[in-house]
């Protein structure tokens, strides 16, 4: 098999294989108050999590962010979040200040210290090359997060 | 005099004799770039601030929040995060994260350090009964951000 950067939407990896894509599923489920997802596949449901380099160039980024896409940045870095909870028995919240114009920052903080802290920037076109990459992206984030909270472990508990 | 719990928009204290809300009055002009504002007294900039319990009450917190009272939760917040840098020489970071029903974190961050954190509600009546309790809840909040980053200078400096 040869390295390309071509697009490929389907994916080998499952959410069962992934603690992360398992947590991001549960978010979105926990706030599927009218069963619409119900009887979808797990992969159907980040589906929308996956985007590719073309169609991101397709997304404008001048008008505001819709709150779909909003939602979905959230259900994130909650599942981030929940991770970490999952990792160290912390409890982790999430703070997402975002302009309208898709500028802003994602915090996942526990206690006074800020385990997760990214900057966000055309946020209108979040989303990963693929499953694989979501995943990574995922337990890179929470990894990071989990390595704070070890080293600080007195701020992480004010 | 006795101390009453009656209404004083009108206020004793000066914006000079202060520097939280010297702090504050700066926030406001640096986004004043039409020049609006800039005849006003800084007493006059910092009226919207004052809002009586009466006035509270007659705020509806059904609707959204409006986008001045969302700009004037920012301006105080930076304020804090000016008095820090003032106080530690840390550089300070502001996020609001409002729902629109007016729920919601404010939070003020050096390095990986939550140093002022407070979680708003009811945002739409944002204000203080006087500019004397404006001012007091400024130093309470600056005071409280700096003791945290004299406790943890290790993380506010990540």
């Amino acid at each position: 098999m040869t390295t390309t950067n071509t697009v490929t939407p389907t994916s080998d990896i499952k959410v069962a294989d992934s603690a992360f894509l398992k947590a991001l599923v549960q978010q979105i489920r926990a706030n599927d108050s009218y069963g619409t997802l119900r009887n979808w596949a797990d992969e159907l449901i980040l589906k929308p999590f996956v985007v590719s380099k073309q169609q991101k160039r397709e997304i404008s980024v001048d008008g505001d962010i819709d709150p779909i896409t909003k939602g979905r940045i959230l259900a994130f870095y909650r599942a981030i979040a929940a991770r970490l909870e999952e990792e160290t028995g912390q409890l982790a919240q999430v703070v997402i200040d975002l302009s309208h114009e898709g500028f802003g920052w994602a915090l996942v903080f526990c206690g006074r210290l800020i385990a997760v802290s990214r900057t966000l920037r055309d946020a209108q076109r979040f989303g990963y090359e693929s499953l694989e990459k979501l995943a990574a992206e995922g337990d890179k984030l929470t990894q990071q997060g989990v390595d704070y909270i070890k080293r600080f472990p007195e701020v992480s508990k004010v």
